[in-house]
């Protein structure tokens, strides 16, 4: 397998460890190309051993790589990740890059997809939150690719990550309702965690917990506005009664509980129950909701998945890094204000 | 510019017309390749008259294109555009193809990126409302990319569109108000009108002079929510009183219109204004909001924008096509329902 440490070999490569012309391996590779059948069969192999693609673009390619960039991401319509596709495009476009989208519901069409791209020698990837499986993230790994995580647990230090400081911001969330007041916590989860929603809500468990505080958790089936609101519509006046202030972990999710809260279940807000969110998406500053919450900055998180990008693809030998973005409180409506 | 008919000119094409061989082309092209003053000047004259680019991946390509879509859009991160761009890459990726992502706010930055993607050789290019400028979609034509136009006007019979039926779109939105009860119409638009929007303005604003009924036209600075919230509040209460049944250019627009009614002006929704929106975008749909609108199927038309697409990359020579798609009333809590 030491072959296979070559980054994008190339048909030279092919030839060399084939023991044949370069043209012998571009016959081979060309639709109806004459060549002997022991020739194909060296060329097969060395291809093969040497992870040698057929470049559907690149054939004879000199360059290193083609200035695109996948930028995986799931859920797109979604508020958060399209201003996050928005501010990655952007910030690629501004360096020079394309972003080409892979965009997939189920893990393993982005697996499919990734592999195919490898074809066009994309310079690097950006892997955003929740969608690509570790398997694949572990194929980038093997392929030499210059990768940026962003908002997921990586694979043994590998690659780099930008991601929120998902500790301080789960520790700053329960920390906040106390100081406005709140004294019996609630926390409004999906049921199938990602690595970015998990590790607040920990953080925020494990507060309440150090500071002696039961927590009433409440969980929705996913992210979605329509589960958050059917999540709090089914734990009902009962368990929503013994909570003054809840955690949502994610702006979408606070959204449809605010809807339940006032409109399904009848209580006040912040009065009865305040409510915490988590993102600063734009919708969260819309007057019917002036939603509470703990700010990321999207836009500058951008700029540095791109730098570690660039200066990845520049040293493919640098050590792995992780570099968290900060994150801030934006005190509106749903919570009362104290001083 | 008979030779500029040529899609794609390869090296094979300018080598002929310069009269030298194709590897004397090739060196002209390679950086620090040797080759005589008179051949280069031969190669480079005969290149630019081609329209030949030195494809940055493609160099000896044989395929004809690259499987890589251009998808230009803009102001990403609105709720319909990102629901768009989504289902557009989804059917793309279904397809085969691979979505390049081009965003740009301001027009001559999508010209220049579109300018640097034609050295793909994209397989074609899909061109959303209101970003690229008419010059571009010139630039395309004369370059016989295959384009479909989603939702914008095109140029001089060229290309393939699919375009709301904004016509019926407007007629039905007036229409929908005044068998609501509504006698004193308003239309709240953006200053600056983009083709769906000032279509379907048109269109709801020419019905209710056929039926003989006055409209108030607010005008909103831009369509986000914040321009159409403070124009509503800018028109105040006064105009706004005068009214009973309010228009909105889209949906974003329509929750700013709302949001400014009922919280800032103090106003009670349907009973002293209706309101109705257009697009249905997912947040239109959430309790608080709970808006009336005219639906565009925005995975049905994105199945239609592929269609075409690839309908027109296996035959350049059919003639220019234009298909709408359906538009639906849905009717929630902003409006009265009669029956």
């Amino acid at each position: 397998m030491a072959n296979s440490s070559i980054r994008n070999p190339t048909s030279f490569d092919v030839a060399r460890l084939a023991g044949v012309s370069r043209s012998a391996v571009s016959r081979v590779f060309t639709p109806g190309g004459t060549v002997s059948e022991e020739t194909r069969e060296k060329v097969t192999k060395a291809a093969s051993e040497l992870g040698y693609r057929v470049n559907s673009l690149a054939r004879g390619l000199q360059q290193r790589h083609s200035g695109i960039v996948g930028l995986v991401a799931s859920r797109l319509d979604t508020p958060l990740r399209s201003r996050q596709v928005r501010q990655l495009s952007e910030a690629l476009i501004r360096e020079g890059f394309k972003p080409m989208l892979i965009t997939a519901e189920k893990p393993d069409d982005v697996s499919t997809l990734i592999e195919s791209l490898l074809g066009y020698r994309v310079a690097g990837m950006i892997l955003t939150s929740d969608s690509p499986t570790r398997a694949l993230i572990e194929d980038c790994k093997r392929q030499g690719l210059p990768v940026v995580l962003v908002n997921r647990a990586g694979v043994s230090n590998w690659g780099d990550r930008v991601v929120a400081d998902n500790e301080t911001g789960g520790r700053l969330a329960a920390q906040l309702l106390i100081d406005s007041g709140a004294q019996r916590l609630g926390c409004l989860l999906p049921r199938r965690g990602t690595y970015s929603v998990s590790g607040r809500c920990d953080a925020f468990l494990a507060t309440a917990e150090r500071l002696g505080i039961a927590v009433k958790v409440i969980h929705a089936e996913d992210q979605s506005y329509a589960d958050a609101r059917a999540g709090i519509v089914d734990a009902g006046r009962d368990a929503l009664g013994h909570v003054d202030g809840l955690f949502c972990a994610t702006d979408l999710m606070a959204i449809g509980a605010l809807d339940a809260l006032r409109l399904d279940l009848g209580m006040s807000i912040p009065d009865e129950i305040q409510v915490l969110g988590f993102d600063d998406i734009e919708q969260a500053s819309w007057a019917s909701y002036n939603l509470s919450t703990i700010r990321q900055d999207i836009k500058h998180q951008s700029e540095i998945v791109v730098r570690l990008l660039i200066e990845r693809i520049a040293d493919g030998t640098l050590a792995s890094r992780v570099e968290q973005q900060p994150l801030s409180p934006v005190l509106r409506g749903t919570t009362r204000h104290v001083g």
